[in-house]
């Protein structure tokens, strides 16, 4: 089987939308890459750090949906990273409340020995250094795969560009494409981002759905139309866990393959966004995952003999 | 041969974008509308009103491409309808710089004779009274397809109700759908809106693409990821024009033409908003048309068997 690294943030979240507010639950990108790549066949391994603050039960539970936590370092003394956002009306637009990054502060990130060979690295949305550090010890990786916001872009641009010239894919949101570019169009913006290492650029839009290019080659996905989107947290990261964990389980690295990965990410994402937190993913059945591919299948088919 | 009636402006614009600004050129909804619409083998008759100051070039044009203009009043003591506005540098918000009705204020839309038992009719955005007039001279009418916008839901919402309440197809953008109805969520948008008559629902979201709904049915047609946007102006009435003129020239309503539908009004928008004005949509080839209906087959393409 093959085996996908995933390093990034596990986390206690504090959410407030329309829709209500909670108290400090499961949060984190590697949490929520993890959740959705363990949908696949292929061993994830996380590499991450929480305080002593983090409950054991979260733990567990990751363990029990089949993740690798060797590489989550706890330490006794330290407490958890913790995010606090408030979302707008709209859905699209958040306020962070509150950052208090703890532990992560002095993250080191070891990857286990077992997992140094993993084919597959996900790195998940983290300072480029840690990035670095983790690709540094997985030289067997046949795919690279970054995610990135616009924090590192403000605050880090040069060792982001080093760790962007090393990875075979970039995730980044629509507004960080034109803000790393410079481009406003985002077929200018991702031919300007392929020049800076990555073959492949993935560029989310949110509820408008997700781009991917390759040469001059585009492909899109939309996201699934909701009834109600009730907590958007984790729908990037998910999304991206759906993508690595379809790619590494196929080990299959094409153009063609990775149309899949983005809509199974996509699929998971359309989840994730249904209940607060973590919550949704905990539940969901392949009988479920299954209905909405199909659901997918049929939103964009159409035949056209011209 | 099938005949479609569009009714719509037919009027000079001023439109200054960040890659330049024109003095008055040719613009108007049915105009737009007229020129996509006029691609397909149908009879397509423009139901509008000009002024004397309408140069006889743009009519002999909007004739020459095959339309039939025997519907457009010419007021040769009036001035013809003027729009100016300055897009901002997203290219997706403009400011309304003068509207000034001019024939507009009195018009009062004839359907000429020999389109009266027109199959399809298109109702570009005017007042609600105007596209009622032109619903009740077009009895036979097997597809009434209305384009609206926020204008008429604040200043004459009741009457608008009427026309909607009419019509089978009605195409709004999403901050439209979103006011019509009070729903945030689209899809609960549309479930309101065919509530109020139309069995079929198109959301406009410019360079996100389109989404047509019907009954629990949704499908969704990206637009083409460009290069460069040039100038906006028309894409909309463009994207009504190619919808409704190839419904007219298939005479199939049914949900899955009108997933074609969809995707040849994208195709014909994508070329419009790459001048300024009616500019590229006077010089567009078929081979051109089918070569970006391949891209549009690509771009949202795969193939999963789950």
């Amino acid at each position: 089987m093959s085996k996908l690294v995933v390093v990034g943030t596990v986390a206690f979240d504090a959410i407030e939308t329309p829709f209500g507010k909670t108290d400090k639950i499961l949060g984190g990108a590697a949490t929520f890459i993890g959740l959705s790549a363990s949908h696949f066949n292929t061993e994830v391994g996380l590499v991450s750090v929480v305080g002593g603050d983090f409950p054991q039960e979260y733990l567990d539970m990751l363990s029990n949906r089949g993740m690798n936590i060797e590489g989550v370092d706890v330490v006794k003394d330290g407490k958890t990273f913790f995010w606090s956002g408030k979302y707008h009306n709209d859905m699209n637009t958040r306020d962070t409340l509150a950052t208090e990054l703890n532990v992560l502060a002095d993250f080191n990130p070891v990857v286990p020995n077992s997992f140094k060979d993993a084919e597959v690295v996900m790195l998940g949305n983290l300072h480029p250094a840690v990035q670095l550090g983790v690709i540094e010890q997985t030289p067997a990786a046949k795919l690279i795969i970054l995610d990135t916001m616009n924090f590192w872009m403000d605050s880090a641009l040069d060792m982001l560009h080093e760790v962007i010239a090393k990875v075979d894919v970039i995730t980044i949101n629509d507004e960080e494409a034109r803000q790393l570019s410079g481009e406003y169009s985002l077929v200018a913006a991702a031919r300007k981002i392929h020049t800076m290492g990555p073959k492949y650029v993935v560029i989310k839009k949110g509820e408008h759905g997700a781009l991917l290019f390759h040469d001059e080659h585009i492909f899109f996905a939309p996201a699934l139309p909701l009834e109600e989107v009730f907590d958007p947290t984790g729908a990037g990261d998910t999304f991206a866990g759906g993508f690595a964990g379809f790619l590494a389980s196929s080990e299959d690295y094409s153009f063609e393959n990775m149309k899949r990965a983005i809509i199974y990410g996509s699929n998971f994402a359309s989840f994730c966004v249904e209940k607060f937190g973590t919550e949704r993913m905990q539940s969901i059945t392949p009988e479920e995952i299954n209905t909405r591919l199909e659901q997918f299948k049929a939103l964009t088919k159409f035949e056209i003999n011209a």
